[in-house]
Protein backbone atom coordinates (compact mmCIF):
# COMPACT_ATOMS: atom_id res chain seq x y z
CA UNK A 1 0.00 0.00 0.00
CA UNK A 2 2.58 2.09 0.69
CA UNK A 3 4.69 1.82 -2.47
CA UNK A 4 1.49 2.35 -4.56
CA UNK A 5 0.51 5.86 -2.51
CA UNK A 6 4.10 6.70 -3.00
CA UNK A 7 4.57 5.54 -7.17
CA UNK A 8 0.44 6.35 -8.06
CA UNK A 9 -0.98 8.60 -6.10
CA UNK A 10 1.26 11.14 -4.00
CA UNK A 11 -1.00 13.89 -3.70
CA UNK A 12 -3.29 11.99 -1.72
CA UNK A 13 -0.95 11.01 0.64
CA UNK A 14 -1.85 14.36 2.96
CA UNK A 15 -4.95 13.77 2.88
CA UNK A 16 -4.62 9.80 4.65
CA UNK A 17 -1.92 11.63 7.38
CA UNK A 18 -4.49 14.40 7.90
CA UNK A 19 -7.45 11.24 8.27
CA UNK A 20 -5.36 9.31 10.40
CA UNK A 21 -4.25 12.25 12.97
CA UNK A 22 -7.80 13.28 13.58
CA UNK A 23 -8.45 9.40 13.76
CA UNK A 24 -5.84 9.38 16.45
CA UNK A 25 -6.59 12.41 18.38
CA UNK A 26 -10.54 11.68 17.99
CA UNK A 27 -11.12 8.15 18.81
CA UNK A 28 -10.76 6.03 21.73
CA UNK A 29 -11.67 3.09 23.89
CA UNK A 30 -15.16 2.58 25.45
CA UNK A 31 -14.58 2.48 29.47
CA UNK A 32 -17.43 0.07 29.49
CA UNK A 33 -16.71 -2.45 27.06
CA UNK A 34 -13.34 -1.53 25.30
CA UNK A 35 -15.05 -0.66 21.56
CA UNK A 36 -13.83 1.91 19.31
CA UNK A 37 -16.02 5.22 20.01
CA UNK A 38 -15.21 8.83 19.50
CA UNK A 39 -17.18 9.43 22.93
CA UNK A 40 -16.93 8.01 26.53
CA UNK A 41 -19.35 4.98 25.68
CA UNK A 42 -19.60 3.44 22.70
CA UNK A 43 -22.70 3.05 20.02
CA UNK A 44 -23.53 -0.47 21.13
CA UNK A 45 -23.24 0.23 25.01
CA UNK A 46 -25.39 3.27 24.44
CA UNK A 47 -27.63 1.83 22.07
CA UNK A 48 -31.13 1.28 24.24
CA UNK A 49 -31.98 -1.58 21.45
CA UNK A 50 -29.39 -4.15 22.46
CA UNK A 51 -29.98 -6.87 25.19
CA UNK A 52 -28.45 -5.87 28.24
CA UNK A 53 -28.58 -8.72 29.55
CA UNK A 54 -26.12 -10.93 27.61
CA UNK A 55 -22.26 -10.18 26.94
CA UNK A 56 -20.22 -11.39 24.56
CA UNK A 57 -16.70 -11.94 25.08
CA UNK A 58 -13.68 -11.10 22.35
CA UNK A 59 -10.44 -10.99 21.48
CA UNK A 60 -9.77 -8.05 19.56
CA UNK A 61 -11.92 -5.32 18.09
CA UNK A 62 -11.64 -7.08 14.71
CA UNK A 63 -13.97 -10.12 15.81
CA UNK A 64 -16.59 -7.63 17.73
CA UNK A 65 -16.59 -6.13 13.64
CA UNK A 66 -17.30 -9.46 12.37
CA UNK A 67 -19.95 -10.58 14.42
CA UNK A 68 -21.60 -7.22 14.16
CA UNK A 69 -21.22 -7.65 10.39
CA UNK A 70 -23.38 -11.66 11.09
CA UNK A 71 -26.29 -9.35 13.03
CA UNK A 72 -26.19 -12.95 15.13
CA UNK A 73 -26.15 -10.78 18.33
CA UNK A 74 -28.11 -8.89 20.02
CA UNK A 75 -26.51 -8.11 23.51
CA UNK A 76 -23.56 -6.16 24.53
CA UNK A 77 -20.11 -6.91 23.95
CA UNK A 78 -16.52 -6.82 25.90
CA UNK A 79 -13.21 -6.95 24.44
CA UNK A 80 -10.18 -8.06 25.65
CA UNK A 81 -7.50 -6.91 23.73
CA UNK A 82 -5.51 -10.24 23.74
CA UNK A 83 -6.07 -13.53 25.27
CA UNK A 84 -3.75 -15.40 28.37
CA UNK A 85 -0.79 -16.60 27.37
CA UNK A 86 1.70 -17.14 30.25
CA UNK A 87 4.44 -17.98 27.45
CA UNK A 88 4.17 -14.89 25.87
CA UNK A 89 3.70 -13.77 29.86
CA UNK A 90 0.54 -12.12 28.96
CA UNK A 91 -1.46 -12.08 32.44
CA UNK A 92 -4.84 -11.11 33.38
CA UNK A 93 -3.23 -7.37 34.22
CA UNK A 94 -2.54 -6.94 30.58
CA UNK A 95 -6.18 -7.79 29.68
CA UNK A 96 -9.31 -5.65 30.22
CA UNK A 97 -10.13 -7.67 32.76
CA UNK A 98 -10.86 -5.43 35.50
CA UNK A 99 -13.37 -3.30 34.31
CA UNK A 100 -15.05 -7.14 32.94
CA UNK A 101 -14.89 -8.12 36.83
CA UNK A 102 -17.13 -5.39 37.40
CA UNK A 103 -19.64 -6.15 34.70
CA UNK A 104 -19.75 -9.41 35.90
CA UNK A 105 -20.92 -8.49 39.04
CA UNK A 106 -24.34 -6.95 37.68
CA UNK A 107 -27.32 -8.42 38.41
CA UNK A 108 -28.99 -8.22 35.61
CA UNK A 109 -26.19 -10.39 33.58
CA UNK A 110 -28.22 -13.64 32.28
CA UNK A 111 -25.48 -14.42 29.53
CA UNK A 112 -22.02 -14.52 28.82
CA UNK A 113 -20.99 -16.25 24.97
CA UNK A 114 -17.57 -16.75 25.06
CA UNK A 115 -16.53 -15.50 21.17
CA UNK A 116 -12.84 -16.28 21.96
CA UNK A 117 -10.55 -19.03 19.23
CA UNK A 118 -10.29 -22.14 19.62
CA UNK A 119 -6.71 -22.94 20.87
CA UNK A 120 -5.44 -23.19 24.54
CA UNK A 121 -5.06 -19.69 25.28
CA UNK A 122 -8.70 -19.07 24.48
CA UNK A 123 -9.66 -22.04 26.00
CA UNK A 124 -7.55 -20.89 29.91
CA UNK A 125 -8.96 -17.70 29.03
CA UNK A 126 -12.67 -18.50 29.10
CA UNK A 127 -11.91 -20.88 32.13
CA UNK A 128 -9.80 -17.89 34.03
CA UNK A 129 -12.86 -14.96 33.53
CA UNK A 130 -15.14 -18.79 34.21
CA UNK A 131 -13.82 -18.72 37.96
CA UNK A 132 -14.91 -14.97 38.44
CA UNK A 133 -18.12 -15.95 37.77
CA UNK A 134 -18.36 -17.97 40.92
CA UNK A 135 -20.12 -15.95 43.29
CA UNK A 136 -22.68 -15.35 40.31
CA UNK A 137 -24.21 -18.82 39.68
CA UNK A 138 -27.50 -18.09 37.82
CA UNK A 139 -25.56 -16.91 34.52
CA UNK A 140 -25.67 -19.15 31.65
CA UNK A 141 -22.02 -19.60 30.75
CA UNK A 142 -21.19 -20.91 27.02
CA UNK A 143 -18.70 -21.41 24.28
CA UNK A 144 -19.49 -20.31 20.25
CA UNK A 145 -19.95 -23.66 18.10
CA UNK A 146 -16.79 -24.95 16.42
CA UNK A 147 -17.70 -27.23 13.66
CA UNK A 148 -17.75 -27.12 9.69
CA UNK A 149 -17.90 -23.65 8.24
CA UNK A 150 -20.64 -22.70 6.03
CA UNK A 151 -20.00 -24.07 2.33
CA UNK A 152 -17.03 -25.88 3.73
CA UNK A 153 -16.59 -29.35 2.32
CA UNK A 154 -15.78 -32.16 4.42
CA UNK A 155 -13.02 -33.80 2.34
CA UNK A 156 -11.15 -30.44 2.68
CA UNK A 157 -11.66 -30.29 6.59
CA UNK A 158 -8.90 -31.09 8.81
CA UNK A 159 -9.46 -33.43 11.32
CA UNK A 160 -9.66 -31.35 14.23
CA UNK A 161 -12.60 -29.12 12.68
CA UNK A 162 -14.13 -32.35 12.23
CA UNK A 163 -13.60 -34.24 15.37
CA UNK A 164 -15.31 -30.72 16.53
CA UNK A 165 -18.27 -31.21 13.81
CA UNK A 166 -18.74 -34.96 15.43
CA UNK A 167 -18.46 -33.63 19.16
CA UNK A 168 -21.02 -30.98 18.30
CA UNK A 169 -23.78 -32.53 16.53
CA UNK A 170 -27.37 -31.63 16.90
CA UNK A 171 -30.81 -33.07 16.82
CA UNK A 172 -33.08 -32.30 14.73
CA UNK B 1 -0.95 -34.28 -14.56
CA UNK B 2 -1.03 -35.02 -17.90
CA UNK B 3 1.17 -33.00 -19.62
CA UNK B 4 3.51 -34.08 -16.73
CA UNK B 5 3.55 -37.61 -17.71
CA UNK B 6 4.18 -37.25 -21.24
CA UNK B 7 6.38 -34.78 -21.12
CA UNK B 8 8.45 -35.90 -18.49
CA UNK B 9 7.88 -39.77 -17.48
CA UNK B 10 6.44 -41.14 -20.87
CA UNK B 11 7.96 -44.57 -19.29
CA UNK B 12 5.42 -44.51 -16.06
CA UNK B 13 2.35 -44.04 -18.05
CA UNK B 14 1.94 -47.98 -18.88
CA UNK B 15 2.32 -48.80 -15.06
CA UNK B 16 -0.51 -46.21 -14.31
CA UNK B 17 -3.07 -47.88 -17.27
CA UNK B 18 -1.98 -51.47 -16.08
CA UNK B 19 -2.96 -49.92 -11.57
CA UNK B 20 -6.05 -48.33 -13.27
CA UNK B 21 -6.98 -50.91 -15.28
CA UNK B 22 -6.69 -53.76 -12.12
CA UNK B 23 -8.41 -50.85 -10.17
CA UNK B 24 -11.14 -50.86 -12.27
CA UNK B 25 -11.95 -54.47 -12.40
CA UNK B 26 -10.98 -55.28 -8.50
CA UNK B 27 -12.33 -52.39 -6.81
CA UNK B 28 -16.07 -52.45 -6.59
CA UNK B 29 -18.80 -50.71 -3.68
CA UNK B 30 -19.14 -52.56 -0.52
CA UNK B 31 -23.21 -53.96 -0.83
CA UNK B 32 -23.67 -52.66 2.47
CA UNK B 33 -22.76 -49.17 2.29
CA UNK B 34 -21.48 -48.55 -0.69
CA UNK B 35 -17.70 -47.43 0.19
CA UNK B 36 -15.17 -48.59 -1.94
CA UNK B 37 -13.79 -52.16 -1.52
CA UNK B 38 -12.10 -55.31 -3.23
CA UNK B 39 -14.32 -57.97 -1.51
CA UNK B 40 -18.22 -57.83 -1.34
CA UNK B 41 -18.42 -56.61 1.73
CA UNK B 42 -15.72 -53.16 2.94
CA UNK B 43 -13.46 -53.12 5.80
CA UNK B 44 -15.43 -50.86 7.93
CA UNK B 45 -18.78 -53.13 7.69
CA UNK B 46 -16.56 -56.50 8.31
CA UNK B 47 -14.66 -54.48 11.32
CA UNK B 48 -15.75 -56.56 14.78
CA UNK B 49 -14.62 -53.46 16.65
CA UNK B 50 -16.62 -50.70 14.88
CA UNK B 51 -19.59 -49.63 16.95
CA UNK B 52 -22.61 -51.60 14.56
CA UNK B 53 -25.68 -49.49 16.15
CA UNK B 54 -24.47 -46.41 14.78
CA UNK B 55 -24.31 -45.14 11.06
CA UNK B 56 -23.16 -41.69 9.65
CA UNK B 57 -24.43 -40.76 6.33
CA UNK B 58 -22.45 -39.27 3.82
CA UNK B 59 -22.11 -37.82 0.29
CA UNK B 60 -19.79 -39.33 -1.29
CA UNK B 61 -16.32 -41.63 -0.42
CA UNK B 62 -14.21 -39.00 -0.07
CA UNK B 63 -16.23 -37.61 2.76
CA UNK B 64 -15.80 -40.85 4.19
CA UNK B 65 -12.15 -40.76 3.88
CA UNK B 66 -11.95 -37.63 5.66
CA UNK B 67 -14.17 -38.52 8.64
CA UNK B 68 -11.86 -41.92 9.38
CA UNK B 69 -8.68 -39.78 8.84
CA UNK B 70 -10.40 -37.64 11.33
CA UNK B 71 -10.74 -41.21 13.80
CA UNK B 72 -13.74 -39.75 15.02
CA UNK B 73 -16.49 -42.04 14.48
CA UNK B 74 -16.81 -45.47 15.85
CA UNK B 75 -19.51 -46.50 13.84
CA UNK B 76 -20.53 -47.53 10.20
CA UNK B 77 -21.46 -45.20 7.34
CA UNK B 78 -23.25 -45.29 4.38
CA UNK B 79 -22.21 -43.87 0.64
CA UNK B 80 -25.31 -41.95 -0.86
CA UNK B 81 -23.37 -41.14 -3.87
CA UNK B 82 -24.86 -37.69 -4.19
CA UNK B 83 -27.41 -35.64 -2.69
CA UNK B 84 -31.32 -35.35 -3.64
CA UNK B 85 -31.36 -32.15 -6.09
CA UNK B 86 -34.67 -31.50 -8.11
CA UNK B 87 -33.03 -28.61 -10.05
CA UNK B 88 -30.14 -31.35 -11.42
CA UNK B 89 -32.88 -34.03 -12.26
CA UNK B 90 -31.26 -35.93 -8.87
CA UNK B 91 -34.32 -37.63 -6.87
CA UNK B 92 -33.90 -40.59 -4.05
CA UNK B 93 -33.77 -43.69 -7.47
CA UNK B 94 -30.32 -41.87 -8.51
CA UNK B 95 -29.08 -42.07 -4.59
CA UNK B 96 -27.95 -45.11 -2.94
CA UNK B 97 -31.13 -45.26 -0.61
CA UNK B 98 -32.28 -48.50 -1.06
CA UNK B 99 -30.09 -49.81 0.55
CA UNK B 100 -29.86 -47.66 3.44
CA UNK B 101 -34.18 -47.90 3.85
CA UNK B 102 -33.62 -51.39 4.42
CA UNK B 103 -30.49 -50.83 6.94
CA UNK B 104 -32.86 -48.31 8.86
CA UNK B 105 -34.79 -51.19 9.47
CA UNK B 106 -32.40 -52.93 11.54
CA UNK B 107 -33.42 -53.39 15.19
CA UNK B 108 -30.23 -52.99 16.84
CA UNK B 109 -29.60 -49.41 15.03
CA UNK B 110 -29.63 -46.68 17.79
CA UNK B 111 -28.06 -43.67 15.97
CA UNK B 112 -28.07 -41.93 12.90
CA UNK B 113 -25.71 -39.19 12.11
CA UNK B 114 -26.08 -36.75 8.92
CA UNK B 115 -22.85 -35.52 7.59
CA UNK B 116 -24.08 -33.89 4.80
CA UNK B 117 -23.22 -30.26 3.09
CA UNK B 118 -24.82 -27.60 4.83
CA UNK B 119 -26.46 -25.72 1.91
CA UNK B 120 -30.15 -26.69 0.64
CA UNK B 121 -29.92 -29.77 -1.09
CA UNK B 122 -27.63 -31.40 1.87
CA UNK B 123 -30.50 -30.47 4.10
CA UNK B 124 -33.33 -31.67 2.08
CA UNK B 125 -31.38 -35.06 1.60
CA UNK B 126 -31.26 -35.02 5.45
CA UNK B 127 -35.12 -34.80 5.94
CA UNK B 128 -35.57 -36.76 3.41
CA UNK B 129 -33.90 -39.78 4.80
CA UNK B 130 -35.43 -38.90 8.26
CA UNK B 131 -39.24 -39.24 6.94
CA UNK B 132 -37.94 -42.87 6.53
CA UNK B 133 -37.42 -43.56 9.97
CA UNK B 134 -40.39 -42.53 11.35
CA UNK B 135 -41.82 -46.37 12.24
CA UNK B 136 -38.49 -46.61 14.49
CA UNK B 137 -38.76 -43.64 16.94
CA UNK B 138 -36.27 -44.89 19.25
CA UNK B 139 -33.11 -43.86 16.99
CA UNK B 140 -30.99 -40.94 18.14
CA UNK B 141 -30.90 -38.45 14.82
CA UNK B 142 -28.31 -36.04 14.85
CA UNK B 143 -26.14 -33.51 12.46
CA UNK B 144 -23.05 -32.52 12.76
CA UNK B 145 -22.06 -29.63 13.44
CA UNK B 146 -21.69 -26.51 12.08
CA UNK B 147 -19.11 -23.17 13.30
CA UNK B 148 -15.66 -22.14 13.26
CA UNK B 149 -13.67 -24.12 11.73
CA UNK B 150 -10.46 -25.52 13.91
CA UNK B 151 -7.38 -22.57 14.06
CA UNK B 152 -10.30 -20.16 11.85
CA UNK B 153 -10.31 -16.76 12.97
CA UNK B 154 -13.78 -14.82 13.78
CA UNK B 155 -12.32 -12.09 11.73
CA UNK B 156 -11.87 -13.94 8.77
CA UNK B 157 -14.84 -16.32 9.21
CA UNK B 158 -18.32 -15.48 6.63
CA UNK B 159 -21.42 -14.05 8.72
CA UNK B 160 -23.39 -17.58 7.99
CA UNK B 161 -20.68 -19.49 9.84
CA UNK B 162 -20.35 -17.14 12.32
CA UNK B 163 -24.30 -16.92 12.63
CA UNK B 164 -24.13 -20.81 12.91
CA UNK B 165 -21.22 -20.82 15.58
CA UNK B 166 -23.28 -18.46 17.57
CA UNK B 167 -26.44 -20.67 17.24
CA UNK B 168 -24.64 -23.46 17.94
CA UNK B 169 -22.82 -22.69 21.39
CA UNK B 170 -22.58 -24.59 23.95
CA UNK B 171 -22.45 -24.44 27.82
CA UNK B 172 -19.24 -25.27 29.62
Amino acid sequence: MAIHLLAEKPEKIGRIVSALQTAAEQIKRCSICGNLTEEEHCSICTNPNRDRSKICIVENISDLIALEKSAAWDGLYHVLNGKLSPLKGIGPEHLNILSLTERLADESLREILFALPNDIEGEATCHYIQEQLVENSSISVSRIGFGLPSGGEIPYADPTTLRNALESRKGF
